[in-house]
């Protein structure tokens, strides 16, 4: 940088160039209550007209441009900038900033520009200004290649100072090393970071996209629905938000399934809502009480019909930057996903599936092989990690072991296939000839690659692998090698999920695997009388690099249909869902619908660690807003018209007395 | 109606043209547990080819037309519809409808349909259909031109009845007589009615294009902010939402004020969301404890520029059948409204403006008028209703009597002018002939017209007579008389507000009158210190046909400006908005915005009478969902994990003990 060539070249533009350098500073000494207000207003209530720009980002604004815009294009126009001091720099550039980026402003030199200079030089950093002055070209060799706006500065003629930051809890550029605590704490701060300031207007973007293509393109109806609803009887993720009748509570409902459903039942067609919904997960940590979902649902339309809406949707909104999108997406089975990745939700953007070992030991010797082979649903898999032989640690093959043991109570085979073709494994003095080359071939595994082989119950070694596979691929990709490409979007449609799932606590009856509204598959549905567990659902996971984005349905509208499921199925008292049975008797088209957890998909999209880093003021970790405090004491005043009071743990109901029974 | 010779006509018809007639017709009797489901889905997981539109209402549908959609263009042709059955007319057709309106569908009377006639005939009212056919042109006056679809009908060739209306709690026909109670337990059924319909589906398009405007014409970000926030101290409008952690509570705010200032100062520069806001209005009736408001702010802009990007996004989103929308708007300052229509929110849709008669009485010798005039804001107001004195009952006259007496405690002269010119009035005799006819021009009374005199202090005459202008409007128009124009909008903008009120319980202190971070007009400053009470706020309502729909304002930026109204002026504990103070404190820029109530808006654009006709899933007067009956009880056993317990009214905190000392 060489700065004193700059400043001699400055003086000689200087003094080519006369300024005339209006300085209007306003009062922002401390001792003052406050400054002189930013603009007078028009002193009629007929207004002013507004600034110059009618469309665009500067439109109605004290600016002309944003801090982001300005190039070559623009030299020698007068403009009006407003933004933040990012920093100051030798007295001779202050860099301001704003949502769309920096623009640097050359302090004038000249004598009678002394006040402005002063002024100017005297700002404290993140100080909110206005700034007036010619756009130039930045004098040859200056230019800032990095900087979009690098090309040119602005001579600054005019400032005015709308607000000076005066306390800062810490140095902004020091920001992203504070702990997340003091960052959310001051999330305002945060918030001004570029990345934040993107990840938030493409989330914006994102969904304004969606909905021009649910509104303009398919005549869908934005509907909302209420979020004071009913609790669901058990639903213990649920809030309850107190009423003024003495026990009677609102919930916050987890998604407007029901509404969606009697919005079909009521003839609405093509229902989309970006919905807010709740979820209690008390004391889960990494949890968001609120969070969003695109919510749609639709009539007269079948499975193939709600999965190409959404393939054109996301095609329709995906942003520019990220490449364009192919449809249709993938389809697997579920049965397929969990043979080949050992998961409902595979991460597609890399191979290494599971190899099922079973016929290549069907008559081994091996002890523990037979064994696991002779049990119900017995089964023999494996991975191949490709050059896993090579750049695997022991520590690493223990924390893979450590893994089976711990999470799935499983022991894990280790074969690593060294460089000259040779074996290196416990199993490898067990193994016979045949059944190494058969091994080896069947698994392709090629010298430095690494098998992992474990032997049991397919429910538990399916998803064992598929766990490993993930742990492999993260193994990997910390020693170096790329497998997963970052910039790359997979999504992927399973389907075919069973209808039913053994209960957890009870592995006799039956809990539905997502919710109780799901159609049988249609060449299924005789299966519901003899045989329910076999029953396949009309449900779609919609998965996107290896996380779950979204889940829908072909719902039941038959209520006979409904009521079976309820009540001979599920085992649960249908009154509760009187309402609803009802509804399906009295009219009800075919329908079904989809919600995606718009959170996490825009969280996929910009490549975020976090939600946390695409919503604009999440809860910490606890469920905490650590900027407002909240939640936050509410004194039994307040609560008593609500009819409530707080039952203290340490008390363990002594004092309170007859709540429990009160509650009859 | 000739129905010998259409039928005629028809079998003539049916005798030229063979009709190949497929009939599948579910297994619909009531013994089985379900019937065929709608259509086999492909047995592959790979998906067969989406139905043939590929946008429209009808794109990914079963249908390949929607109800209301065919006409002449379309005869020939073979078309699919699905919906309800909406009555069947005397074995030859079935009227079929779905959200866009109706189609005739004609039963074909030939031997070899006989299967497809008796399914057709035997579909009970509200079913659900899918009708395949071909487009006849209607016979020679058969056409009904009232309907859309009038000129045509679909010969029906093939139906699938996909779920049967077995159950209606009254008939379809009748609803529109039942209870509002009746209607809203079962809003399934009252949203299938054409009004409804069109009222969601208007105000779905309104949010839409005013998302359009604010997106993508001028850069706004829809941000999304907490529904679960902390408790604003004092709060009594805010729901408590107990957390997991004892003692401390989630509540729902009235709206994002803080977030969205929050983010102005976060640098996100344009934000809005269509926000769902909570108000617990406990006893209150008719409250919707849950709505949703346009929610807008911006940084770098004065009140001139709110106001016209408002008008900008209402003349954008404004309904085309509607009619065009002209701005900017009509402004009229506060005091203006008070003084010429006696409410801050008026109907200017029509005159009969308020008439201060002071000066006409200026020496009047009537003992009441005179003593009225000599007390602390003392005025004779009137106004003069045209043609009052002609249509108006005795009855009518006493009832605007009464509500000067029973809600402003004010007694009200009535002045009747004759056709004849003579006044029929008890201050007639009172009156001097000069008082008489400067009076009369002053009012610019006509034959005919009646005039209401009330003298009193202003702050009681000017709502007094502003409430009985609409009174009077209503009585007018209640006699035939046409005063508003059912299908004019008026938008009007009321400024210049006062920034502080008098306290209702103590009037020595200050309110404020919108809230505490509207900031004061730049000329009244200085009268912050000396005389707060004087103050004009930068606030604007936004008003439309005498309903105040919005109200926004520029916001105070500067933390000791905000302190100080806090601290001094409205003496409440600024330590509680510290959050808010430390961030204007760290580099906030000059903001403002606005709230758009847009139930309401939407409710007087389709000029419904209550905003429940515009909400999808309104709650009762009482503030309860008659569906699904919430709020509803929980057990005490489900309130456990939030430490809370029911305190029963009845027993008067005695059984339950220590609940209120436990809570210290």
């Amino acid at each position: 940088m060489s700065l004193r060539s700059r400043m001699l070249l400055q003086r000689v533009l200087f003094a080519l160039k006369a300024h005339n350098v209006r300085y209007r500073q306003t009062s922002g000494a401390g001792s003052v209550l406050w400054e002189t207000p930013v603009r007078p207003l028009c002193c009629s209530n007929r207004r002013h007209a507004p600034a110059p720009a009618s469309t665009g980002p500067s439109s109605l604004s004290f600016r002309s441009h944003t801090c982001g815009e300005l190039r070559s294009d623009h030299v020698g126009q007068k403009v009006t900038l407003c933004g933040w001091v990012q920093y100051l720099r030798q007295d001779l550039f202050v860099i301001l900033r704003d949502f769309s980026g920096l623009t640097q402003v050359l302090i004038p030199q000249e004598e009678s520009a002394n006040n402005l200079k002063a002024a100017l030089c005297g700002l404290a950093v993140e100080s909110v200004v206005k700034v007036t002055g010619t756009v130039r070209k930045r004098p040859a060799g200056q230019e800032n290649k990095l900087m979009p706006t690098g090309e040119i500065e602005i001579l600054a003629q005019n400032l005015e100072v709308f607000n000076i930051c005066r306390k800062l809890p810490f140095e902004m550029k020091e920001f992203v090393k504070k702990s997340e605590a003091l960052r959310m704490q001051y999330r305002y701060l945060a918030l001004r970071s570029s990345q934040m300031q993107k990840n938030l207007r493409l989330r914006s973007q994102l969904v304004m996209k969606m909905r021009e293509y649910l509104c303009n393109v398919h005549g869908f109806v934005d509907v909302e629905t209420p979020t004071l609803f009913k609790r669901t009887p058990g639903g213990a993720k649920e809030f309850v938000v107190p009423s003024r009748e003495p026990g009677l509570f609102y919930s916050l409902p987890q998604s407007p399934q029901q509404f969606k459903q009697l919005l079909m039942v009521a003839g609405v067609d093509r229902y989309f809502q970006i919905a807010r919904c709740y979820r209690d997960e008390g004391s889960k940590p990494d949890r968001q009480p609120e969070f969003t979902q695109v919510d749609i649902e639709m009539s007269f339309v079948d499975q193939a019909g709600i999965m190409a809406l959404v393939e054109g949707m996301l095609q329709f909104s995906w942003p520019a930057e990220k490449g364009p999108l192919q449809v249709p997406f993938q389809v697997m089975t579920y049965n397929e996903a969990m043979r080949d990745y050992g998961v409902d939700k595979p991460d597609t953007r890399f191979n290494m599936k599971l190899i099922d070992l079973s016929e290549v030991f069907s008559s081994t010797k091996i002890e523990f092989l037979r064994s696991a082979l002779s049990q119900s649903e017995g089964s023999i898999q494996a991975i191949c990690v490709p050059s896993g032989a090579k750049h695997f640690t022991g520590k690493d093959l223990d924390v893979l072991k450590q893994t089976a043991k711990a999470q799935f109570g499983q022991e894990l085979s280790l074969v690593l296939v060294r460089d000259d073709g040779t074996l290196k494994s416990p199993l490898k003095k067990l193994l016979s000839v045949p059944e190494t080359e058969n091994l080896l071939s069947r698994a392709e595994a090629k010298p430095g690659d690494l098998l992992l082989i474990a032997a049991g119950s397919l429910r538990v070694v399916l998803p064992l692998l598929g766990n490993l596979r993930l742990q492999c691929a993260q193994l990997l990709e910390s020693h170096g090698l790329s497998l997963r490409d970052p910039s790359a979007f997979h999504f992927l449609w399973v389907v075919d999920f069973p209808l039913f799932l053994p209960k957890e606590d009870n592995p006799e009856e039956l809990d539905s695997a997502h919710h109780p509204f799901t159609a049988p598959r249609t060449e299924d549905t005789d299966l519901l009388l003899s045989e329910p567990h076999k029953v396949r659902g009309q449900h779609y996971d919609l998965v996107l690099n290896g996380c779950e984005i979204g889940g829908g349905s072909i719902r039941i509208h038959k209520a006979s249909l409904q009521l079976h499921v309820l009540k001979n199925i599920l085992k649960e008292d249908p009154s509760l869902l009187s309402h609803l049975l009802e509804a399906l008797d009295s009219g009800a088209p075919p329908h079904g619908g989809i919600a995606l957890g718009l959170d996490r998909l825009v969280s996929v999209v910009v490549g975020a660690s976090s939600i946390r880093d695409v919503i604009a003021f999440p809860k910490s970790f606890r469920g905490h807003d650590l900027m407002s405090h909240a939640p936050d004491t509410v004194s039994e005043e307040e609560l008593k018209p609500y009819h409530i009071s707080i039952k203290w743990p340490t008390e363990q109901r002594g004092g309170g007395g007859g709540g429990g029974s009160a509650g009859k």
